[in-house]
């Protein structure tokens, strides 16, 4: 078994690697289109040549880099948080939203609304140390796993999109993160898990306010909203954390749209959703759903020539391979 | 005389740098500190050593890596701006702070205090897009003299600490802007001058607004802060730009303080200031500068056995040499 698993990750991986940097990709226009960008990107002379220090790739979290259903990971580690902590809230019982994550009652969190939704980010991460925070999430990811898989969610991470950041890295560029989700959630493991540092992550972030406790320094995270990296958030966050034009992105929602089109006011980008029609290996849904909808991008992905990837068709297969 | 100058430049930096990497820096023990520290951090089994990854150095900008005096150079450029500006708007005429500018009046632009200073940064760092923004610096830059020393204000940046960038960076450290300067003001030359690429600046900044115009995306510069970078902000900035606690941390005045008391939660780290001590060749200034103020920090240093830089007694020379 232990061989068999060991053949598995050698085919997919190290060896085929030396010929084709994308062995999870099926060929077809979508690889084609990623790998003919990246030669010219690199090859000094070709058209779309582009200096190795301006090599900015930028890439979405949530249904781009990692899957996002039911329901957003980190909703997942906010409901956890609750009921760890609903011992020293007996208010929580009988009050929104927190009486509905106590119940299970997803129609009462839902009918709660964005202020439901705000209050129990707020109630989960916040009122501690960034330290704290850190610790906080590091140990949820030990014992946390996802209600349909069973796996740990950062296992649920996309082979496919994995073998893109390292191949984008093994030709000089920089990897970054634009999420909608924590800045420091994603911190916590970004790097273990992408081999994207701490710097290079960019999300939205709750206010954090210096403070010295016994002469040593803490930063403790406020319950106030400093930023929403999503929508027109990301090219501003886009700007505040790196401050270049990216030259490639990738996202896989409406959310990303001002996103790809900030990147495409220079028409040698690369931009590329990634469409979630796999129903059997993940999920299927696009304009219709209310996690991670994709609808006004996909029309103009389709208008203006972006790579949009069909993860059914594209990808022969989802998660990397796990140890049996 | 060019023969004499490239003679300078070969002995000051190309052939002593094979061996001695601060090659403008007199020996002693502030030199040895430096020195010390990163071989350490970078010999596995060293009792201080660090993984590449954590490598993370932050750097004040003004009166740490250029000059700032007889004002902060942004100042300069704002002022500069205003005279440029004041035929678009007559009513400058008669309105402080304006009124100040426009007739070289430095006491009245003082008297018009803190709230003067953010009409004059709004006038001129605010109303533009953030490309145009950078295009008005960047011009700036090629025609803008220093008062005192006539030479630009680019070349107004310390070879040693030139010396120390390169040096760390050849160590495989990255290294930080955390500037109380705007940062977008920065990123226009820091990768040319200090070879720090714009996603490693972290500075001041205003809020940024994302706008379709004809169907192009732009990010308008909002006459609004954002974010004050200085004291208390410094660990806030770092935190939300790099995510990690450097190792190495370098300042010149008690806007840095909390900077470097940050840095110096792991007591293993390098915490560096600079004193400004050389009336001769640049300027000497501390506890009763308005500018660059050095008092709270300075007696900090002392007690905790931080690294303090004396100008005078351990820099070579302060400027990098130019062709004649």
């Amino acid at each position: 078994m232990r061989y068999l698993f060991l053949l598995a990750v050698l085919a997919s991986s190290s060896v085929a690697f030396a010929e084709d940097p994308l062995p999870s990709w099926n060929d077809g226009p979508v690889k084609s289109s990623i790998i003919d960008f990246v030669e010219c990107a690199t090859s000094d002379g070709c058209s779309k040549y582009v200096p190795q220090n301006e090599r900015i790739a930028v890439f979405d979290n949530d249904g781009c880099l990692w899957s996002e259903q039911p329901a957003y990971f980190q909703l997942f580690f906010a409901i956890d948080r609750v009921k760890e902590m609903a011992k020293d809230h007996p208010e929580w019982k009988t009050t929104q939203p927190f009486q509905a994550v106590l119940e299970n009652d997803m129609q009462a969190l839902i009918a709660s609304g964005k202020k439901g939704l705000l209050q129990l980010v707020m109630a989960t991460h916040a009122g501690m140390t960034t330290d704290e925070f850190s610790s906080i999430v590091r140990d949820w990811l030990k014992t946390a796993r996802h209600p349909k898989t069973s796996k740990p969610y950062t296992e649920m991470v996309y082979q496919p999109m994995l073998e893109v950041l390292t191949y984008l890295r093994a030709n000089g560029f920089k990897t970054f993160i634009v999420s909608g989700g924590g800045i420091d959630f994603l911190r916590v493991w970004a790097e273990d898990v992408y081999g994207v540092p701490p710097e290079q992550v960019v999300g939205s972030s709750v206010k954090v306010k210096y403070e010295e406790r016994d002469g040593q320094p803490v930063l403790v995270r406020l319950p106030e909203i400093d930023f929403i990296d999503d929508k027109e958030g990301k090219p501003v966050g886009i700007n505040s954390h790196i401050g270049r034009q990216p030259i490639a992105a990738f996202g896989n929602s409406d959310g990303d749209f001002q996103m790809l089109k900030w990147t495409g006011r220079n028409p040698d980008t690369l931009k590329v959703l990634v469409h979630h029609t796999d129903a059997e290996r993940e999920y299927a849904y696009d304009r219709k759903s209310h996690i991670g909808r994709l609808d006004k991008a996909l029309d103009y992905a389709r208008e203006h020539d972006w790579t949009v990837i069909d993860m059914k068709a594209d990808w022969k297969r989802i998660y990397p391979p796990v140890a049996p």
